[in-house]
């Protein structure tokens, strides 16, 4: 018996899971029965992080533990530490996050994946990227300070110094908004990769992997670019008609699930107005430029701006380099792609397709010297 | 519409492929064309790598420039090196390769996967663990040498001598054998991952993360534990039935998809007879006992013996310590890895299915301050 081929897997389902809901027709993101605009602005990204694991929101004294223990886990192995200052100052932030968050992972083995593991691997993001972005300027790195919550101690480690309550307040929306979404490729990417009894690092490396990829994760520093070479709202149609005539791809619209606008979009947009009033200028009439001549060029697909639209003002209001636009994502992503992993080895079983052969038949070989 | 729940995506086909084809029914495997029966002791590696990578065995003039760029392409760079040698002497080399691999594909960013780049990082495999095997043991690690095929390379930097014809010709045959499979689950994350867009290491580092467990490549040093713990012909059925009571796993036998012999388990078993009489003396006399006890508990089930049960014998034989098993598997794999990944990017579609969301309703959260 021989099924037929699926195209991207487009349609089949591959996990059950508790742990979120994209609910692309009504426009719903929800973690474990919240939706996420309940979330975004309300919770800490500890306490996403505690329901996401748990399955339940926190206590006070449940939310303070776990926050102790993410404090606590945020130093590197000093393997993890030879390994990020060995690497060289251009390297891609995503190429260091899997490299050193691979050798981080090395002293639990074939451990079982644990929540306590995935608190430790989730620490450590941060620390790695922080680390690295000073390196690359020459700085020394900053110390992680165990007071200081998970948004708050990023950015504290980039700059050295505290940000401000509204900056804290905006990365760790971005953070909530970002942790989970349903399957995709990485978290599905993770869930094979548990699925045969491996690591959580093994995990963990192989997801970063998948979001580094233009298609999933790696496009919000593409936006960045792509507004960069627009430049002025006036600037907005004719740079993109002339685009589209290059058969040009405008960075941050399409989604396979979202029928109507995500409402991560919306969300972000809204704090971009707020805090990037330049961005937003632009980007707004980008957005409804490519909108009208997405809907002009194929009327009958639903169109829409992607979460990774206007994650690029937020994440530049907030001060982070583009190229740590994605790699701040896979921080956040860190805590879903590890709540999957425990989801997927609690009731586990191998995750393998098939393939259709369409080589040619059997056959004997020529011999090297009769070849040619 | 909601499609229904494929545990395992048990029998959907997930791509179409010219590379190999695993005929269960028929227990053929063929790679491009060729039964493996046709080539694991005619063809060298890199023959084989050539008709994975190019669709085609080489001509004489092709196999040369072919092993002339493998060769060329053995050394680490600097900070893969650093790696390396900051990792704990007793990290699981299949750690280090998932690591060192990452740190060693850094400086190809985000680059387009092609042959010379696949061809780079099939070399650096054997490098890398015969690098860190000499680290553990105390020693200096021996520099690749361009005159020593893939094969002779590997034993040469691992013993820093060169190894009789017969142990080369073995682990040839045992690395063309082993480097492709048709759909699995980490040739299935490579591809995933592939599908992002993403760059030929990170590809590599999820398949190598998967490999790793040991529902998948990471059994075979758990056969030679479990043959280690029988001991003796004798106490086989003893050892055997008593294990089963404890529910005990038989490490070496059943597989998804061949329905007869292994055609792989049956060219090493061969091989294991000749060169290793001891184990196989012990491992032929425990998979009597293990296909008739698993044929008692389900004779409706067809079972096998699989690939990693003889594996194990060989790779002793040829003088492999027993934690370099899965990782040499890896190094024979990485041609089929590579060439999956460069047949998803020739034809790309991202892979990406749906999950089914099994958690709570909708509902409003209960603020912090009136939970617990």
């Amino acid at each position: 018996m021989t099924n037929e081929y699926v195209p991207g897997l487009e349609g089949i389902v591959a996990a059950q899971t508790a742990i979120s809901l994209v609910d692309g027709a009504n426009g719903r993101l929800v973690y474990r029965g919240y939706v996420i605009a309940d979330l975004a602005e309300e919770m800490s990204f500890e306490e996403v992080a505690h329901l996401l694991w748990y399955g339940k929101l926190p206590t006070r004294a449940e939310l303070d533990a776990l926050t102790l223990e993410l404090a606590s886990s945020r130093r590197l192995t000093p393997a993890a530490t030879a390994t990020l200052n060995a690497l060289p100052k251009d390297t891609d932030p995503m190429d260091v996050l899997r490299s050193v968050v691979s050798v981080q992972g090395v002293e639990h083995r074939l451990e079982k994946p644990t929540i306590p593991l995935a608190i430790h691997a989730t620490a450590s993001f941060p620390t790695i990227l922080a680390a690295f972005q000073r390196r690359s300027l020459g700085l020394e790195p900053v110390k992680p300070r165990a007071d200081l919550g998970h948004a708050a101690n990023y950015l504290y480690m980039l700059n050295g110094k505290e940000s401000s309550p509204e900056l804290v307040r905006a990365l760790n929306t971005y953070l909530v908004l970002l942790a989970d979404h349903g399957m995709n490729a990485s978290t599905f990417t993770a869930r094979v990769i548990a699925s045969t009894d491996s690591d959580l690092a093994s995990c963990l490396v192989g997801a970063i992997g998948a979001l580094k990829g233009p298609a999933h994760g790696g496009a919000p520093s593409q936006v960045m670019e792509q507004l960069e070479l627009i430049g002025t709202p006036e600037n907005a149609e004719p740079w993109m008609r002339a685009a589209r005539q290059r058969k040009v791809r405008f960075m941050g619209f399409g989604h396979r699930v979202y029928r109507v606008y995500d409402p991560r979009a919306k969300i972000l947009k809204a704090m971009c107005e707020r805090m990037n009033p330049d961005f937003f200028a632009l980007a707004s009439k980008v957005e409804e430029v490519a909108l009208r001549i997405l809907h002009e060029e194929h009327p009958e697909r639903p169109q829409s701006t992607n979460v990774e639209f206007y994650s690029a003002g937020v994440l530049q209001a907030i001060g982070l380099p583009k190229e740590y636009f994605t790699p701040t994502f896979a921080s956040s992503r860190a805590a879903g792609w590890t709540a999957h992993v425990l989801e997927q080895v609690a009731n586990n079983r191998l995750i393998r397709p098939q393939s259709e052969y369409i080589g040619p038949e059997p056959h004997k070989p020529v011999p090297l010297a009769e070849r040619g």
